[in-house]
């Protein structure tokens, strides 16, 4: 959808019995060899992921990076996924994780390339500029900003885990964004290979969506994630990216995928029950 | 130049006797109406920019969310930007302002879009996500990763001037990232709006360069920012964004630009004697 709000979200979430996100991190050196003979082989995979996948999760996360590499074409296969999904699956919550974050009028001009020129739902921030460089997002009505708050790599623990004021830095991010304007629009990022912190995190922000990749080729494990990181609507995304996509490299790839995400969405099943 | 070693910088810094950067970032809704008429009035406005004041900078600087607002037609503009500057000025150091930053494969892309895609010598990247996030950028030989240090906007306050473990962050994010692999390849953005952070920077990276942003518009003082950050091959380059390029809103823009560039270049000269 364009403008989606949390409870449609948690809506979604029940009907479909899911809180699964899928990231689309197309890597051309991957795909099945005969895609590159189409004209748009970036958005020719995204499209049968997609289509083959769509009942079995409730958003999609395409990573830009992986759009940028390929200059002009890898940014119209952006714009082209993005509207199939709004299109075709307007029920589908859409995250562009673009990692965005400038000074004030610099971030206004990426919350319009993302909320508006591209119409996703929700676009992921890092909060290193701090105040100024994330209100820009925040006020978007019925858009979500998703900050990033403990990431799922080794790194986190350079500066995210390392104590400020008594506090682990991550930690203070998140108090820190719930004095801000708007801050009913953050959602947070929260990697799935840290599960055990996501105790003390509830007691930050016990209502807020997170956005949880790592589960799968990073190591992360669902159930620890439900176990510590739930709250009464759900309040979980679960990113798988690698894991799902990719599971066939060969012309299998949709169906491999839509199998894939059938059992995580079972297990999701299993546990909202 | 698409691959310009620091010394080959500070030989130009010399020559020209300036160490001004230009900020290329396009509004259009500021600039002179009738480049609204061309066919990419992005790219007009940034080559009679670039045609009027290529003697009197060393570094170009487009912000890619100036871009990136305006989708395919943005990402078409900046490409031929920096395609127009590497042929024609291959003296010029080029730097894509985007403050990324991602897990380390996702990094990588993020690397080749702005260093081989795109030919930028140099890009600015977020530490949030620590070591992994920044060593895929280092990795690419001869190309510099610009990493943001203490920002220019009042956000700096929220995080980056916070004690951990008996230091602010970003002298942290100094230190920190002084053990990375290729650090060699390291430049940092420091606000000119905080000058007299200067010097107790310098004694933590006494020979890296550093890029100022902040200089005009957000108050910066030039004087003070020498003063305390300047070493013995200069280090560093001074950006000027909004106070160049939009000092006239008329059809003399260019020439305007000029103006405030010499304007410049002249008390830089004048500290450099």
């Amino acid at each position: 959808m364009t403008n989606m709000t949390t409870d449609q979200l948690v809506k979604e979430i029940k009907r479909k019995q899911s809180f699964l996100c899928i990231g689309l991190d197309v890597d051309l050196n991957i795909i099945p060899e005969r895609l590159l003979k189409e004209e748009d082989p970036i958005f020719a995979f995204n499209k049968a992921i997609i289509d083959a996948t769509h009942q079995l999760c409730v958003a999609y996360k395409p990573n830009t990076a992986f759009y940028e590499a390929y200059g002009i074409k890898g940014w119209q296969a952006l714009e082209k996924t993005i509207d199939y999904l709004n299109e075709n699956y307007p029920e589908i919550f859409t995250i562009a994780d673009a990692k965005r974050g400038d000074i004030g009028n610099t971030s206004t001009m990426y919350a319009k390339a993302f909320f508006e020129d591209l119409a996703f739902d929700s676009v992921t921030v890092a909060p290193y500029m701090g105040k100024d460089s994330v209100e820009p997002f925040l006020a978007f009505k019925n858009k979500h900003t998703i900050l990033l708050a403990l990431t799922s790599n080794q790194g986190a623990f350079d500066f995210q885990t390392k104590t400020v004021e008594n506090q682990e830095l991550y930690k203070q991010v998140l108090e820190t964004s719930k004095t801000w304007n708007n801050s009913e629009n953050l959602m947070y990022v929260v990697g799935a290979t840290k599960a055990e912190y996501l105790a003390e995190i509830r007691e930050i922000i016990p209502d807020s969506f997170l956005l949880v990749p790592g589960v799968g080729a990073q190591g992360g494990n669902l159930q620890d994630v439900c176990k510590y990181g739930m709250n009464d609507s759900v309040g979980l995304l679960i990113n798988s990216s690698r894991g799902i996509i990719y599971a066939s490299k060969g012309n299998n790839f949709a169906l491999a995928a839509a199998n894939k995400a059938a059992e995580l969405q079972k297990e999701m099943k299993a546990i909202l029950g």
